[in-house]
């Protein structure tokens, strides 16, 4: 009988730690913060869309890094991708159950954002200044 | 007078929405979600550290792609450089008030991360299977 990657992970009793250089932890950090991935998964937190519905919630994406990022989370687990054979074709994207885990954490980190952007573009403001003077 | 940036914004009282292609929201999302940006102020919450200190607690981080880092963090106003005039010259890192309000959004996506890790590892061994089936 073959063993799954996670139940070997867990016979090794690995502890992931993102600090350390070979930890994935880091990968899975630089693709869940990454900006896009972000949005989606916001904008998926109310529900399933389709893609027309997720390019026009996320003004500026476009179709082919949305269509990567898609493919990115629904790899990693965090969103299913279902295909209605109707005409024309329809598709939803909707965050499974992992990916619905994500969404506190992802919310917090978009109204961080909004909330301390006027700061960080004051702190810029200065900085540049100081650089330039 | 010259009003500074931060007043201008607050009176024209924009709204930000990182869902705006135009937010700069937006780029800020993107800066705080980078992965070694993450990685130093995971690392600075428990006080200030020296360059060095910083490089050994985040394993695998050139010193070119820390001192970027620090820098970008610096100039958003959520780091503080400290040089201290001492031969060899001494310069600490630490969160300003605002940088520390980023750390429990950014200490549970790190948490997020290490918690999933198993799982998200197994749906990529998973979809990489049926790709290839």
């Amino acid at each position: 009988m073959t063993k799954t990657a996670e139940q070997r992970r867990a016979d090794e009793r690995i502890v992931y730690d993102a600090f350390m250089a070979a930890c994935p932890t880091r990968q899975v950090f630089a693709t869940i913060g990454d900006k896009w991935a972000g949005l989606v998964v916001n904008a998926l937190a109310g529900g399933a869309l389709r893609h027309g519905q997720l390019r026009t919630r996320i003004a500026g994406a476009s179709q082919k890094m949305l269509t990567q990022t898609l493919r990115t989370l629904e790899r990693d687990g965090l969103v299913t991708r279902t295909v209605t054979p109707s005409v024309p074709v329809r598709v939803d994207y909707e965050l499974t159950p992992l990916g619905r885990t994500l969404v506190p954490v992802l919310s917090a980190l978009k109204s961080w954002s909004e909330a301390h952007i006027g700061q960080i573009l004051q702190a810029r403001e200065n900085y540049d200044a100081a650089a330039a003077g």
